[in-house]
């Protein structure tokens, strides 16, 4: 699986105002049940549990969470760690007040990330066990809101997070060449009026329309909602005027767990997923206290 | 089916601003291929179209975040609408530089809360259907930072939204009573330290913590996680002691659209379901062009 | 006193920022007296005193704010406690530049906190002396931005915060009742739209109102500017009819110091009292500086 | 009444972001009571109506934060407005749901600025009255996060509004001169290491620190916590020395309507209060329905 | 010139908020000598005028600005105008209090944008002017909290903006290399853990390393503060190796107005000038009032 | 050169805040490279080197920002020292990966403000050197959002920061003279609308209008885009009628290095100048690295 960057230099206090945020949407102005049971002296030690098989993510938000909220993390897994069911994902302790106040909103957090970590991964190994060298990439369906933290996961599942934002990269659409009226005009007003950092991405719906934007010079051409034998096609027709070479080709629409590899072995670059961060399973963890101290704090 | 409300007199000014964070974070500096390609004077006409059936959720959110842009929205169906695949749920009308560079924030955010929606409405049509009168409830398992649009979206589907925050009421969990000792303890320590205008929730795991919550005079008694038999025998319980009508009971934990009659059969108040709001599948939305004034803008 | 949960769950790092703002508000671009007259190594004891007798509140914050500018909180009476004129509330020290740019704000905040405590502890003190149990309480009438500031503060003086926010229960007012057009059907709607979480409240004008509330099993009644007997009245009516036990009684409007002992006596649940919190009377808090570091810093 | 400057130009975008906090403190998810019980499309009129005789203060508030959630304010009195008991302040008229939803947060508000503004306005007439000069001014003694509407009340009032902030004068107290060493010096620095745009303001606590600062050349001397006859001396003393028309005199502490003429007949050129925002008593305001459209709305 | 995007699709709520925190930072509590002074019901005429040649930026967001605060814009030049001296650049009407109360803001604003834009266009046109086909480009040496103004700024006077952020594209700099041990490889990390989405740019100090970055199939090679001999020695060796056409050339580094040509002569892809955006001199503007209404307002 | 106070008291968690913000605005998502390439382990130290002569300011933002983000600061010059080309100005030690994130955003403040400081001083020097006691001041032309770093780093040069904000002092300016219609008449309406607190400047045009300045009773009068000879006869028309002494004489207008002089020998007590915060040059300071560990960390 190719290493990814993980993010690790955003600025952590940035990543708790967000964190911040989170929690006070469920907390309001206070935990009214346990300010009224639990004494302020009682401690507690407590397992974050993974209940199936999962790939852990969000290990740094919730370590730069738990340590904001005064609560100690004794011991966890490696962001990306393949954890069973259940496997201990961290080993916490601090006040039973501080716990029982976060645990919802931490585990809600955990249980996306590693949904979506999972779910990658699980589609990046297929095309690795296959042998093939495609990327498995995301898009900008994430949920509103959340996008840092959809990327973040599917990077850590080990796929391509591709554009973070619409500022990112040149993507032209559809709806762009019909309006432009030309895929070779747009590609060249693109590359005027945009930075030289910029890459060029065309989506095409046609294999004339693919060889046309290669011819164009784009950077990269998206095969959208094509069936394989149409990617076939494409593929083949960039080889035969040798321009697969100078472009990378992305294979998105309608590509499941199921359907993956079928176009995976056609050879194209990247296979990007819009599923894996708008339709998220969540994994199931949960967090079970192991030890209070007083006992009993009756 | 319940009409529930829908938070329509949420201050719209807040839910603008909620909405252009989301639209922020997707565009960044500006959208730069938008800005490339199409000309200042280019209008769209476009449909907003259900590709598989689905409760059309996000209706009010979608009107303000349009006419904040400056797009108009021209018809659109019924917040709640049950359309089928291929409907148009909005037509929208507007420069095509704002249309082109909201389309994915928007989506985005009908998608999940249309997805959400229609779950909930499946299920609680399927209690309805099968004649019985137990409510289907979300918890608290909502996505970081959209509780309100999630739990706004159960409402949509004819779900009760349940606690809205930590504060909302008092909900004793098992950590709770270990650390105090007793159910009935507990009970009344919540009782005493909350303000009067809070219900009291126990979640309780056997037959016979649900009576003693119940003698102890909890407003609301979740049996959690049990089997269809231990609910049975709970409710029975609590019947022969001439406690089922003062208390509200909630079942809670595996249940899903599969299970779920063969629990409300057996007559609890409402059946909860977490995976309403932490597991959705995004409904299948698409915005298409359907005219462009002038036709070719090159 | 019954003990009441002081919210010390709240995540401090939200309440550091509340209290930033404020003292933003109070410094501008900064303490130009201080920073024109002040050497940086100055350092100082100092003493938070009482001035008449309070009861202490804020204690929580201060200290919360003093450790954020780095002022060091040596000792301090507990959140609550009665203390008399001339009685020290905290020992502080630090550099004088800080503590003398901290001192309005951080009085501004626990002048006006201890003032809502010392009054609600006063009015609790007297129902608990006549040997009655109603429950004293606050209103929605919190000053703008302060609503977290006051209700607990009123908790800490031993009243009940009542709502929090018009989202944490129903409570039915005469406009309601005027628009619906009865009240047992308003009682039925809002049982049905609301969560089953919610408790509903409803305030009645008349005797006959109180008895048809409790007859559409409203949770709360609440007699609403009634005189003594009228509340008599009602809750003799509600006795008769076997509805008193289930139902809470409020009393509300036009309840002060003087004739609070009269409605006390009737026996109502809760008698609440806008002016706890919308006519606050400061109390009396000075700050002293008690040493310098070096004696003179000319 | 000297005219006071009010405020008008400041940016009414900037109000409106500060009034919707107050409007969400209070709101949360929705109104959830107004959400089950009212119908869309119930219109209604109110008045907004002095319950005692006030100053109406607010009025601007007002009418951008009805605008703001789209009620429309038919008709108001004036910022600074004398109103008797039962005169109304405004008409308003616009969506039920909107008017009983914003109700509490509006009179919260308006209750209180026009409580400072009343009271404010006693102590200006008293001295009006009287045939005398002397400025009535508030201090920095205002409710946290309120400085701008505590502020502005005075001044609607008739006050003058003293220091906006740390930043807007220098102000010498007993701590800086004690730590300085002296009172000259302490002059002296401040002109030096301060803005040629700031005045400079030195407390002082006897006769001989009065004329001592005055000797520095302070711009305004502050008699602090002085009796009546010690204000005389330092007075007589200034005047002795040729002093007191080159210094502006403010007197402070212990001041109250009681003994206010008693100070001010002595001829100081401000007399200063704490009091008028720190022990606010809320005028009383009530929002009183009209009219309904539909009548009944069942 | 080439045709810039200029981020006209930018959601303008958001530009109204920085422009509205702009505002603030100058008004503070109001602007305390207009509110004095000018009876609100005054109307004025006025112009915004330029005092020197200059290339008008900031059009758009000086209109969005003064709709804001009520200020209509009469008429003004385009966004990129070249004015001459005394030319207008905008004519304004409203209330006399909004236009003085804003004018510094804006004028801060125009002078500070159209004095980048004014830089740029000068060396864009001595390019083009010399019949030269490079880029003048930008850096990240933005302003702390401008950068989106600074930036499109220099798009306005034609200059390419460069990356938006640290997240836009990769930059390999020597004290990357230096960690790495090797360009090669350095390139090759950057490849496998980067979004297929971005350009990889090094900068290179000598030849050798330009030809081995290119060799690395880098997108971009910089060559960072390289003599005009040096530039045009990496150039050649990049051609002989037939590399040149596979990479773009930037230049950077103490190039100003005066070597600007010497260095574009010798045929780079761009030069990037870091004084573009942080040595701005502020273009001449100023605001007349040209008609009063009333004219005396005394 | 007179020592100014230098804003060390503003909250620090306040200016953490701010410069938060502008790393966000510069970082994004990450910097993709330096997580691309640079191993979590690898240590560096590094100078920050002037590379001209200048004078430090942004020491004290510099060590917040950098303890902010896990870098230690080892040493560093004082606030306001005169380094010279190739001094160090601070020597830093950290994670390679903070180091390098930051170095761009850190340099781009510790710039501007540096260079802001360098152009005061290099005025304020002259002006003393001379042997005269004016005051050199800067205006409120500067950059949108940087106000305080703006005038902090006048200070740290040694000059007079002026107004603040339109709320810290009156300032009657032509267009406020024109509506009112006289000098006088608005002085007199500015001193009785205004607090006491403030000091009331005149802008005037002519030595007429600085005489009726005075004589209204003015505290300082702005002789406004004057030639030297016409600052020279307003100063005698003033001392001739014996007002010189009762008010402050600020020159404006025009005034640069080159005649700064000529002015400052008339005998004015300050000079204000807009470029100093319109126009900045920024101080020319570079990140180096001098130690890595491990060495090389491929």
């Amino acid at each position: 699986m190719r290493k990814n960057f993980l993010f690790t230099s955003i600025p952590h206090r940035l990543l708790r105002e967000r964190l911040l945020t989170f929690l006070i949407e469920d907390v309001g102005m206070g935990d009214i049940t346990t300010e009224a049971l639990i004494p302020t002296d009682v401690k507690v030690e407590a397992q974050i549990v993974a209940r199936e098989p999962l790939v852990a993510a969000g290990i740094l938000e919730s370590r730069l969470f738990l340590e904001m909220v005064g609560v100690e993390v004794v011991e966890s897994v490696e962001e990306g760690a393949e954890v069973s069911a259940g496997e201990v994902i961290a080993e916490i302790r601090g006040e039973a007040r501080a716990i029982l106040t976060i645990e919802r909103m931490l585990l809600n957090l955990l249980m996306r990330v590693s949904g979506i970590a999972t779910a990658t991964r699980r589609l990046v190994r297929k095309v690795e066990e296959a042998g093939l060298k495609v990327r498995v990439a995301a898009t900008r369906k994430t949920a509103p809101g959340l996008r840092y933290f959809d990327k973040r996961a599917v990077m850590i599942g080990g796929g391509d997070p591709h554009r973070f934002r619409l500022d990112d990269a040149i993507l032209i659409k559809d709806n762009h060449i019909a309006i432009v009226g030309d895929v070779g005009e747009a590609v060249r007003r693109a590359r005027s009026a945009a930075s030289f950092t910029k890459k060029v991405e065309v989506e095409v719906q046609t294999v004339e329309e693919a060889v046309r934007a290669a011819q164009a010079e784009a950077d990269i051409i998206m095969l959208d909602n094509m069936k394989p034998e149409e990617v076939e096609k494409a593929l083949e027709a960039l080889k035969q005027r040798g321009l697969r070479d100078r472009v990378l080709v992305e294979v998105s629409g309608g590509i499941n767990e199921g359907n993956l590899l079928q176009y995976a072995k056609l050879g194209p670059d990247i296979i990007s997923i819009g599923a894996l961060t708008h339709s998220v399973k969540s994994a199931n963890i949960s967090l079970e206290v192991t030890k209070t101290t007083p006992a009993t704090a009756s």
